[in-house]
């Protein structure tokens, strides 16, 4: 029987994060993490697999963040908690006593069992594991066309990096528009035609209905709209589901769409043990209903969380819900997205007004480097507070976006934003006369007061 | 007599704002902008007209923005203001009656009267004024050499234009750092050897006794710790003071710097007189004392404030005091500052830890543009309150930098940055797991928490 005072499961973003969070402000606690990978991927970081960074050795995300924090590594895999006895088994049959335990057992790609011919060869996932993503590499090597179904964050990023890669890529959505969860109608069209400038096709408003073979290779898909469309391999990007049946085994309450159900100190209903990432129960900050949205920048905060409140809870410690902060890059434009959507909002029943902005993000324009800043804004008319916010732009895209995330999180008001002051600098940002966030922010104003 | 609703006296970034923002919030008013110059200067900009820009005519900042917005715009100066009359006479002769008026005359460049030589010929301010600057790129032509004097950002950024027009350059700072006022020594020293390793001089703790000078002509520069330099020219950057003098004849209250005294709403003790941008009292937005830091974003800040309140007061919509939030770039690099340095805290007499972590601004990070990017936060010990940040990074610098400002002004602290959500994007960002605002904030909590 091995000891250790706190127990992780699972080496990715979420498990290294909380892991090392809790030896760093634990440091008298033996910290344990079992990882299954020897090396694991830098999750966000594989679409780049593909052709920016150019192969999965490129992509390693290093366990050294969590081992220079003192915490001790495992490379096996857990095969059963017992959550009475306080007791994990692995798979070279150690059995670990722990005090704490934090399950970050992530999450897997969905493959659709109803879609006929979703097992021919040449029909790939995007997880997070090296050996199948090198796979999929040696599989393209000498191919000439690729399907990509599904028109997310991923989707895109996958297709795009794949047409780089020389490949001629379909990118099929069945929403009437690519990263519908991200952006409204009017920004994702932006999206959309600089991935078709690019050279990539993309099918909106079609599902795929089935995976055409001959033999056990896949030659082509069936849409739903008749069309049917030759290629040599497919990639579903559809989303992912929580990796919990270790969980689910060890009795660890679920909730409905199979996340484990945790509070805001990441605890599960189950005394001592606490779930983190994309296997962990997740609220939307806004609208507070659970949701499906997988981050590893939200598993890092989830992670970090866990790993403060270990053994001590502070009431200032807490994960308040998933503002859902992401963004992209398609060559030099950056696309970003904080909390939610025009859309999105009014079908939640928000009354919103929304304020939108373009500006070059150089002062004087000419000045190298420029890209267009466009800015919207999303805000709760009787109250002024901002609820979402989307950026399409530069470099600085990423970084803007995070701004939004900020505003949302402190609960700022139209007028806090329009006082707010702003640093510019004119080779690094926008004009501070036209900085496209304060200006959205005055669209939005104006709305509200009828001006 | 004309007569106007609104007149704002300046046409730069803070009176075309104020101009713009009143005009916008109060569309049935008529807003009169008097403006000296047909062309103005990007005030930011004109560093970089030596070389990246390479002409004024190419950093002008062009009205349109108030026009757009409604506003009447003359060409002329105001010469006199009667405040109880509500009159103002331009140098056309013309008396202009007003309801509300907001002064925005800006600064000038200081030009110390007592440094001997300080009038030869090629011994140069850096005023926004189009044919001054003309003149100093007309008299540079077939020169060699050049002396700055005054490390700050404007004598920096002006340094590496020069030195990438092909001059030779030698920068001399009095303190015993460049950019003192932004950057603690372990920051300050770092952009010190870029500016070394682009060729630049630079020439510490050591003040300028007087200009040396062949006939009419400046040749050199004797320092006060006995060396002397040649030279062909001379710009001296050694700060700005407000324009007010037209606001001090028309009896205007000024504080003990000759800034036009203002409150949170600018407006002056004299009824329906309001001052903004450079020409206007500031107070820092920690210390709570006045502070000299002029900053075209504080001016717009400033601006937009005014033009909210002219005609109804909002408690909401005030201005805080000062934040100092600014930033640079050197080639590629980037440098930015929020609040006060942790040298300023504590002089200030602030009880402050700091935190600081540098990494990768790409994940991973061998994807292209990788710049690293170092955070440090300072951060009042007992309230745990972030008082002030620092950047070095790439691209990004500048709206990070714009995150640690409203960071400081939403008061957050340390917790709420623990659990802040970020977002992260492998060719935008930093990785989530060693996001270095992040593992700043960690490291200030460890010093705060005796670990």
């Amino acid at each position: 029987m091995e000891k250790t005072d706190v127990l992780v499961i699972g080496g990715s973003a979420a498990g290294v994060v909380a892991a090392a969070t809790g030896k760093f402000f634990h440091p008298d606690k033996d910290v344990l993490m079992v990882r299954k990978e020897k090396t694991a991927m830098i999750p966000c970081g594989i679409p780049y697999i593909f052709s920016t960074v150019g192969s999965t050795e490129k992509n390693i995300f290093p366990p050294a963040m969590a081992e220079k924090a003192g915490v001790r590594i495992k490379y096996d895999e857990v095969l059963s908690i017992n959550k009475d006895e306080k007791t994990a088994v692995t798979a070279d049959g150690t059995n670990i006593r722990y005090e704490k335990l934090i399950i970050a057992t992530g999450s897997l790609p969905k493959k659709p069992r109803s879609l006929p011919g979703v097992d021919l060869e040449g029909v790939f996932t995007i997880p997070k594991n090296k050996e199948y993503l090198d796979s999929i590499q040696q599989y393209l090597k000498d191919k000439k066309k690729v399907i990509v179904v599904g028109g997310g964050f991923i989707g895109v990023e996958v297709s795009d990096e794949l047409n780089k890669a020389g490949l001629e890529v379909t990118l099929v959505e069945i929403l009437p528009n690519i990263l519908n969860l991200a952006f409204d109608k009017e920004l994702a069209v932006r999206a959309e035609e600089l991935l078709k400038e690019r050279g990539i096709k993309v099918v909106t408003g079609t599902g795929v209905k089935e995976m055409i073979g001959q033999g056990q290779k896949v030659t082509g898909v069936q849409l739903t709209n008749g069309t049917s469309l030759d290629t040599d391999a497919v990639i579903l990007s559809v989303g992912y589901a929580p990796n919990t049946s270790l969980a689910k085994e060890a009795g660890l309450k679920l909730n409905d769409c199979g996340f484990i159900v945790v509070d805001e100190y990441m605890r599960t209903p189950t005394p001592d043990i606490m779930a983190v990432g994309d296997c962990a129960e997740k609220r939307d900050y806004i609208t507070r209903k659970t949701t499906g949205v997988m981050l590893a920048s939200t598993a890092c905060a989830e992670g970090r969380i866990a790993g403060m409140n270990l053994y001590k809870l502070s009431a200032l410690k807490t994960f308040s819900g998933t503002i859902a902060i992401y963004s992209t890059a398609l060559d030099n434009h950056g696309f970003g997205t904080a909390g939610l959507t025009e859309a999105q909002a009014i079908a939640e029943g928000f009354d919103v007004v929304s304020g939108t902005f373009e500006a070059p993000d150089r002062h004087p324009g000419c000045l190298p480097g420029m890209h267009n800043q466009l800015v919207k804004l999303i805000v709760a008319k009787d109250s002024g507070v901002v609820i979402g916010g989307e950026v399409i732009g530069g470099s600085s895209t990423g970084e803007l976006t995070n701004i939004l995330g900020f505003i949302i999180q402190n609960k700022m008001n139209l007028n806090a934003v329009l006082t707010a002051q702003i640093g510019t600098q004119p080779m690094l940002t926008a004009s501070p006369a036209v900085y496209p966030l304060t200006k959205a922010a005055e669209n939005a104003m104006k709305k509200i007061m009828n001006l």
